[in-house]
């Protein structure tokens, strides 16, 4: 099993980074404008892009201001039953954000991919949250 | 031990991004501006941040228009023996760039922030070469 994991700086308070994350209205301005669903525990968030990508994550954890673990129940084969989490740690409004995806089955170019993406749109986060803009997909 | 990878598509051929990787000029247009030393195997190419964050790779291969390994040979010292490589795989105009950053000795927050990090640069590679402006460290 593989394992992406980030690491990012963002100058806002624990809250304002957990709304961000935590919300159909935060996850669409910094991931994937195409986000709906419920963000409740056992309920179902979609994340869509181009036609055909989409993912279903189950929310398994809401730790609030702390902690959020999504399973990804339904999308990529690579991403089946793979976990998701954020992780925040605050300190005024210097925090730190620990990003996982965990139980990759493959290292490959998927996975590498991937990777440069995720970072990508935790960069958007960060922007979203210090700027009130970020850079989500968007269809064109 | 532990390895970054990222995949990233590039809109340019392979010479382009090799020129990019391997001269002293393209390398200060995306990663850090203040870059010096000699792209030439064997020989050493410095990488300065702030105060007091420097890094020296020694050049060991020089695959034209294809591939380029590093090995950190001074810097940080999670990064010291580490192994840098780029493999450029070209189709005209649309290329792939394969980067791996191999044999960390950790996982933890420091090898996830620099994997957040190598995202960045090298989407300011892209950047760069796509649009002839990248965003590499500067001194403020």
């Amino acid at each position: 099993m593989h394992c992406i994991k980030h690491l990012i700086h963002i100058n806002a308070n624990p809250e304002t980074i957990y709304n961000a994350l935590s919300t159909i209205d935060g996850l669409s301005s910094w991931w994937t404008s195409l986000t709906s669903g419920e963000s409740r525990i056992n309920k179902i968030i979609e994340f869509r892009f181009d036609e055909p990508y989409f993912m279903r994550m189950k929310v398994l954890e809401l730790d609030e201001n702390r902690k959020i673990l999504w399973e990804c129940i339904e999308g990529e084969k690579d991403w089946m039953g793979t976990l998701i989490s954020f992780d925040i740690e605050g300190n005024g409004n210097n925090s730190i954000l620990r990003f996982k995806h965990d139980k990759w089955p493959t290292h490959g170019d998927f996975f590498s991919h991937c990777n440069l993406s995720w970072a990508k749109y935790l960069i958007s986060l960060r922007l979203y949250i210090e700027s009130g803009k970020g850079a989500p997909f968007r269809l064109e």
